[in-house]
């Protein structure tokens, strides 16, 4: 890569700030790939130069220009929670930190349109002021950033009803700014969002966004046990697919993945299968009849006016739950899997079956194309790389797609092919292939031609 | 039946109002069962005796005791909008008119509980004072009641979201009176609702129901014309299945059914098919990427703050289709089919080549435990009750499912059978007979046991 000097940049950036602390910098060009026991070692002592902190847009426009002037790598990062080195530097440069643009810009009913750098928490509050919420979001909300949801793709707690960020109508508007000597602001609506969507932050810098709302149903949060694995997967199938009742979270854990959960263990007997939920308070009363159904069991509730107090039982599912694990044995790791659509899930129990101990089943429910679908995020008690692989095959060889979350490289992760469109728009934003250059197999190509 | 004297009646009736008009009772023993050629010679003059309009629930108890204790028949009503005879009475008797219990009793986000008399269309207006709205009307929502709509179901413009009524959590309480001589006050909850809902209004007089509300999105209007039908469909299925555009109401018209709607010629070109959507706001910029990926073009469009302005699209739509092309041609009636959940919904074109002409192609698309589900209300130009039937036949042949808008008895509907617990609670609500006696074969036999 290009070399350059620091002195330079910093005086360019004089107004801006920026980070030279090596702790600092070390820690801000991190994420939570350190999930993946594949990824720790070829990420390792992958660092930046600097971290820069832009205010505004202004000075966003003032980086990029600087950085295409002098060829430096660019890397973009909200809050650093994604999970497959998404921040993590390949080729050093700038760390362009957005947590500091995080303005609510407007608010109506149904829409919201506010800086990237915004966290998801925060701007739910906002949005909740008015009776509307964001339609989906990650486990790590808290302290997440839009603009880094995004950017990693691509849904979450709200999935269920209102399918992936990518699906047409969950993303209204985004701005970019190109990475040039003369930076372009971008605006682009519709359909053309999709050129940025998931696009691991390398397809312009994100400044700006337009989100449909959902509505701020008052949300109670549930536990239900079960005997039987498959009742529990079946249950949560079933409430997926009850259209009257409204619902944000359908979780299914295997034993023993609600032991690894100790503040939840007077709620979930030893040897049980756990199915968490958040489902709005008027379909509460249906929820007895549906689980009496499945002989299950609800253990716990916790209505919407406690909301924010004790327990959160959203901070347990999606990758939270591998979190969880793994604070209790760092060994384990995880996989992400998508089952095809069947009212029977028998891929699900097939799987669950055939690896036993090695791969314990955690499923969340959400909508693909209009039908509810079961994505595995299978807890593994990793050994190698080789037998992870041969777990990995043995999957896609049944017909179950998996998104490797053991890859820092786009092609070999769940898009398997960038998006043509993408590429296309990729090749205006970022000329030089400056941003976080090394992530994509065809982009290295491109720009080492 | 048994005979009773009127005078007792309008004695015990002293402090209630009543209607002795005889045009007025010939009125109000009147529904849109008018629709089907088949049933208005069987249902010609069936009358009832006198109309009484109780204010509260007392009234209605003081109805409901005299009516037992001297077996009158009671035939209950909303405004009398349904379309299989359910407010004809078939052994005369009362009429009790519900319409001045249109009281809503509170209202919060999310939730509302009214009179059962309430007309949907100012439920709506209350409920969106506060940001909600009811979750599903049919096209006759101005004014219909929502006990009738309840007692009469099923589903309708808002169905593509929630379902059906039917579908658990989307009626949380009702209330009914039994016909006793000293009458009991039943409150339903959950899924117990079900013994009241779609019950033809013989199981027990609803008096007051919960329900559970919607966001009210700022909806937009819009006709999409096709030149090519299977086009226009399978747009159409595509939008019911996109999980991040929210829509109330796809409506796909075959052609010559646009010519039907006078007011509307100026958007729709002869000869073309139409699709009728009501989406929100949020969702619009995401219409012309799927339109123009099945070759339609958008012709008209409506924006939320002009309704209640011009054109009301929903007005055109589900049964209202039907009134519309009978104003120009009597001779014709509808069906009531569901086709199989199918992407490629090759019925769906397997009956719109096989009949051409004779039964038009009007699809209604909702969800049916959570898919989208194709449901006709083909438009048929009648000849004989033996070619209608023959029509219908050959749609069950193929696996499409019929519920027949031309009989008056519920088994030979869209239930075929009786639910036994609707059947159970008929016997302890009403065990003399006497709501509406002659809907249910099942029932007729019990009761003349």
């Amino acid at each position: 890569m290009t070399t350059f000097n620091l002195d330079t940049l910093t005086a360019a950036f004089a107004d801006i700030e920026i980070i030279t602390d090596t702790a600092q910098i070390a820690k801000l060009s991190q994420d939570y790939h350190t999930f993946s026991p594949v990824l720790v070692p070829k990420l390792a002592g992958k660092v930046g130069d600097i971290v820069v902190r832009p205010a505004n847009e202004a000075e966003v426009i003032k980086v990029a220009a600087t950085c295409a002037k002098h060829r430096i790598p660019v890397t973009v990062r909200g809050a650093g929670t994604g999970n497959y080195g998404q921040c993590v530097p390949l080729h050093g440069g700038v760390i362009l930190d957005m947590t500091k643009m995080n303005e609510v810009l407007w608010l109506k009913p149904a829409v919201v349109r506010v800086e990237a750098g915004v966290k998801l928490a925060a701007l739910d509050k906002k949005a909740r002021e008015i009776g509307w919420e964001i339609r989906m979001a990650p486990s790590t909300y808290r302290t997440a950033t839009l603009g880094g949801f995004i950017a990693g793709g691509s849904g979450g707690i709200g999935s269920i009803q209102y399918g992936l960020l990518g699906d047409r109508g969950n993303i209204i508007g985004l701005r970019v700014v190109t990475l040039e000597e003369e930076p372009q602001i971008i605006e682009l609506r519709g359909d053309d969002v999709q050129k940025v969507n998931h696009a691991w932050g390398i397809n312009g810098i994100i400044t700006q966004v337009e989100l449909p709302l959902a509505p701020a149903y008052p949300w109670a949060e549930v536990i239900v046990t079960f005997d039987d694995f498959m009742e529990a997967a079946k249950f949560g199938y079933a409430l997926g697919n009850a259209d009257g009742m409204m619902k944000k979270l359908i979780t299914v854990f295997a034993s023993p993945i609600p032991e690894y959960f100790q503040a939840l263990q007077q709620y979930i007997s030893p040897g049980k299968q756990a199915v968490f939920l958040i489902i709005a308070e008027p379909s509460l009363e249906f929820l007895p009849g549906l689980v009496q159904q499945y002989g299950g069991e609800i253990t716990y509730q916790k209505l919407a006016q406690d909301t924010g107090k004790g327990i959160n039982l959203a901070e347990f599912t999606w990758n939270h739950t591998t979190l969880h694990a793994r604070t209790v044995d760092t060994s384990i790791t995880y996989l992400q899997s998508l089952f095809p659509p069947d009212s029977q899930l028998q891929l699900v129990e097939q799987m669950y079956h055939h690896f036993g101990d090695e791969v314990i089943m955690h499923l969340e429910f959400f909508r693909v194309r209009g039908a509810v679908i079961a994505c595995g995020l299978q807890l593994v008690r990793y050994t190698t790389e080789a037998r992870l692989n041969e777990i990995i095959q043995y999957h896609e060889a049944q017909g179950i797609a998996i998104a490797n979350p053991h890859t820092y490289i786009i092609e070999d992760g769940g898009r398997k092919v960038i998006d043509p469109e993408q590429l296309k728009f990729k090749e205006m934003v970022d000329p030089y292939g400056l941003m976080n250059p090394g992530k994509s197999k065809v982009l290295e190509f491109k720009v080492s031609q």
